[in-house]
């Protein structure tokens, strides 16, 4: 594979075997798309759809960090295991956030374990998943710099675990119109300094569900190795972040419009 | 013309007329590029290098925003007459910043006025440019939100002149390895908030040679309607802002993938 | 005079001379207070309580710069006339923020003219004040870094204009409850890297009222030469900045405490 | 007791019981002072001379939070040890941070129980400190709002344990020259929005210790119910955090100088 851009280098990180088959970085390009938080029986039909549109790898929260300690904190244990039977009945890979050291031992059937930007730089909690034999998604925390979040990742891979992947999801700036501010260009800046597979999450970083194609497909130019987006067969009755959840119907199109950028980047 | 990307659409910004036949927004595309600073005769040898690469607007500095007034301040008239013949000698449109409604007489041979950042909000002179009869390009301010950024255009407006296009060019925040973090998620935002074309400036926005090729390829997927470059024949002899300039040769490169990529993204 | 506290300096900064026998820096404090803009005759009302509560100078705008064109944008010249009319009345000095160096003139019977923070990098502007036989109040701009204003100030001095005093009013961040955020380190570090008289205005770093009271204090305690608050005869009826303004009987007892921190720190 | 000042009011906070006959809250003011790292038998030393100067409760740290797995970790256990037998040799409570709700058994000895400005909206860290008989002195995050942290306070104290005190020890902002930005009107702000008394770090707040005195002052006038500072014998000798360390000479003026203010401020 080369692309035909001379500007864009796929070969800049270094392959994680994701299992089941699936890989990331060096090339191998992944969508990870599913719902902000597991809210019961909805994760099948959505994994159902999301898998026919060529999703390989199936996000939903179970653990959630919320502002207040009164909203809704997620299924918890009851949430992996629905995210988990979704994934094993379409043939997915599961992604899910882990928020305690403590709760390890719940995400067994869980593929991808994801660190969140409030606890990247929770140490304890990185050299734990270290000593734990699944890929990690390492977001970057709100106000985490491009130095600080490579430091995160030697946490794990000091640890033992070498498959870290990071994951761009917007940093806190002055800007009210959107959730966080989309940072681009640290694509680039940490394929310059690191060798991991980079992901954006365009969700999390505009949480606007208008803004939210325009941001994947600048992420994909600017040289990541995947992206998240969070999906909702209904987004204005979601339990968490509805406001930038794509509707199936949106999301089919932006994984078209996914499949044509990445053809395009990434050319024989 | 139309996108083969159903995420993607040129149509949202009003079309302006530039002069001598160009045009810029509603699927009219330019890129400006040229030295940070006019700094004599060099300017017509990068000039005719990028005429011949498809440039039709050529940017330099000539009154200089400095940190420190002891700082090279720009060759002032001097700078705007070379430029401009420059300009003349190649056919090509010229833009350079204007920084005092004082000065307005001065740029009579230049075709496009720029507002750099630190006068965004400078509202006399905006107004004084909405007496003007050319194309304002008007540029963030470091801390200027979306909403703030829109009002600053209508002082112009509400002034007379219609011929605004806004540029991101990166805004302030905590991360220290870039100049400053490239909003890419303004581009979308601003398209659906108003209707004036938004070009993108990566070279100030990152002040890093090495991200400006992804993160201009990251605004056009994004939608921007045109790109900002900077150039120099060498860079590290620039008497200002030399990290962040392309070579003649890097620019090359980044034309041919601004024009692939434009390709890509309208197609018939 | 001496502080009985060791941490603190009143003698850093140089001396000031703002005319009529007034001074700031170098132990001498001032308190400015005003309206954000002058209204109308509610002017002599205010000055006249101001007055009699011990306030030198007295402040209020009548060029505005407003987000929006279509906002009020104070009464100009007529303004500018009824400060100066207030100020002579009650025997006060005079302050109003200049936007054009086109202006210069207007300000002929005005004792001292402010930047504001949209105009701290107009350097137009700065260079031309430095031609002005006035003491200017330079704001520090929204995302103006402690270099910056130096900087800034530097290009008044270096045209001949020695009576720069600076004003720390906050500057923007991520956090949505306050209007700015006053970097109240931002005093002893400017005392630390230049000479110049430093004003707090601690009505516009918060834009919130009940919050003025304590960060005026704070900002003496570390070390402020004078502090510039907000005041209106009915702050919900201001034409703007309505939210940060003090009442008059509020202001009554902040100049109380103004003047016994100011013995605390200042003692024989 | 009662303030010179209306603008002071030192009851706007709920007293909270520090053990050993200490208070702070609703007029009990604390200050907090020690190394940032225990580093070995020199904490003997430096809490005798603290002691004798008035201070109360002995900082130190024995698990550190740092940027790259390879810096200094702290002394870990006999960090404790170490810290908890300085404390109990001069009669002083003892704080220090915890890391992880894995250890909390390790702090058995240590009177509170600091979580740092990473950990603040690690929730489960939270939550497990909320089942924990001690005191909670609680940072906020480089980039947490008030809002984001008074929720974090209510993780705790609805798990159980109401003596939480929170911290202001600097956001993340652009200004380079300090390490964060102290946002002293945050010590205000929270006042009017919840009861738990507020503490202020002006060490990490500027990372220069020739802000903090000025930055300690600050703090106190604006409403501060105590102060946290890093004091060490050899500051350029630390293993870390040095540029921002007083020696042992300049936080004996500074303690003399924070008992003067609290006098003043707080008057019979």
């Amino acid at each position: 594979m080369k692309s035909s851009l001379s500007s864009f280098n796929p070969y800049t990180s270094r392959v994680i075997d994701l299992g089941k088959g699936h890989f990331i970085g060096g090339g191998h390009f992944q969508t990870i798309a599913g719902p902000c938080s597991v809210e019961g029986n909805h994760i099948f039909e959505i994994a159902s759809l999301l898998k026919s549109l060529g999703v390989s790898i199936l996000r939903g929260g179970a653990f959630k960090p919320r502002t207040s300690p009164e909203s809704f904190q997620g299924l918890g244990k009851e949430g992996l295991d629905l995210l988990a039977c979704a994934g094993r009945e379409n043939d997915m890979l599961t992604i899910s956030e882990i928020m305690s050291e403590r709760d390890i031992d719940l995400y067994r059937d869980i593929d991808i374990l994801q660190v969140g930007a409030r606890n990247c730089q929770n140490y304890s909690l990185l050299k734990a998943l270290g000593k734990v034999d699944k890929p990690i998604l390492l977001k970057r925390g709100m106000a985490t710099t491009i130095d600080e979040l490579i430091g995160c990742a030697l946490y794990i891979t000091q640890a033992g675990n070498e498959r870290v992947i990071l994951c761009e999801r917007g940093i806190r700036t002055f800007e009210p119109r959107t959730r966080n501010t989309f940072d681009v260009s640290s694509i680039p800046l940490l394929h310059e300094n690191c060798d991991f597979p980079i992901v954006a999450d365009p969700s999390h970083a505009t949480g606007l569900s208008s803004l939210v194609a325009s941001c994947a497909l600048a992420a994909m130019a600017a040289g990541a190795d995947g992206i998240q987006i969070e999906v909702h067969e209904n987004p204005q009755l979601a339990k968490s972040d509805k406001d930038q959840a794509l509707t199936l119907g949106e999301f089919k199109n932006l994984m078209h419009d996914i499949e044509s950028m990445h053809e395009f980047l990434i050319q024989n």
